[in-house]
C-alpha cells in the first residue's frame, strides 16, 4: 500500500441532502490532509460538483482551527451542497476541471448518487492514465447505503426522531388522542423505525410504525390497528414514513386523497409531491376521524410532519455519530494518502461492546442501489419494529433523553 | 404573613397545552409541600380539574425521589392535563370535591384560563368562609400571561425554535431556496419572534418574521419582501405564526385557500382549523411559487410546520427555564405555607446581569386576558424583530447551538 507520495491538489465536495454531521466528515478530511506536503492546494468545492465545473473553490487551509471546530458542530453542508446527478457529459466537465487544476485527490461526501459520481470520474481518470485518488465519504440520514453497517448522519437524525416521539408521546398521554407523526424516508424505513428508541415499556408510543418496506392496508388493517391500540391505552401514537404505499403500490397520500376527495400536489413531471408538504399526515388524520370518530364524544386526532429539523436541527447531534463521521473523513484521507486509488469508507461493527472499524468498500458496490430495512427488523404484522432493530440502532444515537412517568 | 399553620390536604393539578418544564413546577411544589406536617395528604389530580371532579387522585408522597427527578426532566404534564375551561357549575363541583376531601391547599399549573379557574374557586371558598389557599403556577410556551416578565415553558420552546431555525437556515444555505417555517402562536408572536435568537449576522435567517400582532399584506408586501431577500441572498428563510391575519382580519390560511382554490378544513363550529395541519405552510409555498416562480429555472420553495415538538421535544429544555419553572412551583408552595390566601407566581427581572425574583400577582390580573408582543419588539416594516426583543429573550433560552460557517 505504500507508494511514492502523489503530489498535486486535493478537492473536497459535499452533496445531496445535508445531515447534522456532514461537516464532521469535512473537518476530518481537512485535519488529515492539511499537514501533508504532497497536497499542494487543499480546495473545497462550493456546492459540490457545480463548484468543480464552475471552478468555484475555497482554500481550506486558510480556515482557522476554531472556525473549523465550530463548522464541525454545525448541521448542513458548510461548503454548500448540490442536487445535481452528473451524467457522463457532466462528469467529463468535472474531470477536465480536475486535470486543469492538477487535482490528484478527490473526496466526495454524499449518498449513493455521490458514490456513483465518484465511480464515473475515477473510471475516466483511469482510462486516460491520469492518477486521481477518488474517495466517497458516506452520509445520509436515510441509512440506506449498502456494504457499510450504518451511515454517518443516521445516528443524529435517529436521535432527533426518537426524542421528538418520546416527548410527543408524553404530550399525547397528557391530552390523550391519536397522534400521527410523518417521518422522512421515501424508500427505506430506517429513520421511521428509530421513532421508538426512547421507549421504556409497551404502553409507550409509538404504538404503531409503518415503513415503506411493508404494504400499508389502509382499508382494513390500518384502521383496525389504530382502533385496537386506542381501546387498550386510550391513546395511540403512530410513526409513518412519508413513502408508505398501499397494496397497489400507490403512495398512501395519493390513495387517501382519492378516498377523501382532496387534491394532490404534483410536480412538473406529474409525480405526486411526497415531502415538503403536510398532506400525508393531514389526510391520515382526516381518514381516521371519518372511520373511527363517529359516535365518540371526543376523538382527538392530530398530525405532525417532522420535516427538515430531522436532518438539520442544531445542537442535538448524536455524539457517537459526530465521532464516526469525523472518523470517516479522516479515514478516506488516510486511504488516499497511503496510495489506495479509490473506494468508499464503510463501517464494520465489532462483536461485543459497541465499536466500529473502517474498511474500504468498492465504489461500484455502494453506488446507485440502496439497502432496505431487513425483514427481521420489522415485526410479523408489519406495524412495528423488533428488538433486533433496537439492538442495532441504540448504540448509534448516543445519549437519549431522560423520561419519567407517574402513570 | 405568619399565621397558625392551616392543617388539611393539598391538591396539585396541571392544565392546558403541556410544556417542556411543566413538571419542574410540579416537582418544585412537591419538594416544598411534602415535608410539611400540616399537609395531611399531598394529592395529584389526574387530568387537572377532571380528576378533581372525578375524585381521581394520586398520592404524591409515594413517588420516589429519583422518579420525581426524572419526571422533572420530562416534557408534558406527568399528572395528565385537561382542556376543560370550567364554568361556575363546574367550579361548584370542584369546590365540593375539595370540601369533601378537606383540601385546604390548591395549586393549579397552567395558563390564563387556569388562573381564572383558580380565581373562581377561591371566590367560592371565600364566600362560604372555607379557608382554601389557592395558587396559580404559570406555564405557557406562548409567553402571553400578563404581569409576569415571562412565563415558564417559553424559554424551552424558544430554545427549540431558535435551534430549528439555525440548523434549517444552514440547510437552506446548502441547497438554496425559499423556506417557510410555521411556528405555534394563534394570537401572540412571542414564540415566532424567538426564531432568530441564534442569528450571527444579517445574512442569517430568519430573514422575515411575521407575527399575529401585525397585519400581513399578502398581495403586495409579503411577496415583495420575499423577492427582495431572495435577490439579495439567493435564499430566504421565513418565520410565520400560525395565527397571522390579513388586512381584513381573515386568517392568512383562509385568505390563501380562497386565492388558490383550496379547501380549508373547518371544525364542528365552522371555524377554520389553524393548527395541527400543514395547510398554512403549504399554501404560502404554493402562493410564492405562483407569484415568484415564473421564468425562474429553479425556484425551490419548501415549508415546514414545526408542530408539537416545539412544546414537547424531549432532552432539549432550556436550563434557565427548567430552574425558573422549579422556582415557580416552590414559590407558590411557600406563599401558601406562609399563610397567603391566593395569587399567581410572577417573575420580575433584576437590573444588570440576568436574574429573576418572584412576586405574588393577583389572580384576577393574570386570568383571561393575554399579553401581545409589544410594538418595540417588532421592527418598523412589521416583518422582523428588534434588538430589544433579542435582549429580552436571549437570557431565557439558556445555551444556544454552536454555529460555524465557511461562506
Amino acid at each position: 500500500m505504500t507508494s511514492k507520495p502523489l503530489s498535486g491538489n486535493a478537492v473536497i465536495g459535499q452533496s445531496g441532502g445535508p445531515t447534522a454531521v456532514i461537516n464532521q466528515s469535512l473537518v476530518g478530511a481537512i485535519e488529515k490532509l492539511a499537514p501533508c506536503r504532497q497536497i499542494k492546494r487543499l480546495l473545497g468545492a462550493h456546492h459540490g460538483v457545480r463548484g468543480i465545473v464552475k471552478e468555484d473553490f475555497l482554500d481550506l487551509r486558510k480556515i482557522k482551527r476554531d472556525v473549523l471546530e465550530r463548522v464541525a458542530q454545525t448541521p448542513a453542508a458548510a461548503l454548500g451542497s448540490s442536487r445535481d446527478k452528473p451524467d457522463e457529459a457532466y462528469c467529463e466537465k468535472i474531470f477536465k476541471s480536475f486535470a486543469k487544476f492538477d487535482v490528484r485527490y478527490f473526496f466526495y461526501i454524499g449518498g449513493n448518487d455521490s458514490a456513483d459520481t465518484a465511480r464515473i470520474i475515477h473510471e475516466m481518470a483511469a482510462a486516460t492514465r491520469y492518477e486521481l485518488r477518488t474517495f466517497h465519504i458516506p452520509k445520509t440520514i436515510d441509512n440506506d447505503l449498502r456494504v457499510t453497517d450504518h451511515c454517518p448522519g443516521y445516528g443524529s437524525a435517529a436521535r432527533y426522531v426518537a426524542s421528538a416521539f418520546a416527548g410527543d408521546d408524553r404530550d399525547n398521554a397528557s391530552l390523550p388522542g391519536v397522534k400521527i407523526n410523518v417521518v422522512m424516508g421515501r424508500h427505506a424505513g430506517w429513520l421511521t423505525a428509530a421513532a421508538g428508541l426512547a421507549r421504556q415499556d409497551d404502553a409507550d408510543g409509538p404504538h404503531l410504525v409503518y415503513v415503506p418496506e411493508v404494504v400499508c392496508h389502509l382499508v382494513d388493517k390500518f384502521v383496525e390497528d389504530v382502533a385496537r391500540i386506542y381501546d387498550r391505552f386510550g391513546r395511540c401514537q403512530i410513526a409513518v414514513s412519508e413513502g408508505v404505499q398501499d397494496e397497489t403500490h400507490t403512495p398512501v397520500v395519493v390513495a387517501l386523497a382519492e378516498r377523501l376527495g382532496h387534491r394532490v400536489e404534483r410536480d412538473s413531471h406529474g409525480n405526486p409531491q411526497l415531502s415538503g408538504t403536510g398532506a400525508l399526515g393531514d389526510f391520515l388524520g382526516d381518514y381516521l376521524k371519518q372511520k373511527l370518530g363517529e359516535g365518540k364524544k371526543s376523538f382527538r386526532v392530530r398530525a405532525d410532519t417532522l420535516g427538515y429539523p430531522q436532518r438539520s436541527f442544531a445542537g442535538y447531534a448524536s455524539s457517537v455519530d459526530q465521532a464516526e463521521a469525523r472518523l470517516a473523513g479522516r479515514t478516506a484521507a488516510e486511504y488516499a494518502l497511503e496510495g489506495t486509488l479509490d473506494g468508499s469508507v464503510a463501517f464494520k461493527r465489532a462483536a461485543g461492546r459497541y465499536r466500529v472499524t473502517c474498511f474500504r468498500a468498492e465504489l461500484k458496490d455502494v453506488a446507485r442501489k440502496t439497502k432496505d430495512l431487513p425483514r427481521n427488523f420489522i415485526n410479523r404484522p408489519g406495524n412495528g419494529v423488533t428488538d433486533a432493530f433496537y439492538k442495532y440502532a441504540l448504540p448509534l444515537v448516543g445519549e437519549l433523553p431522560v423520561i419519567g412517568k407517574l402513570f
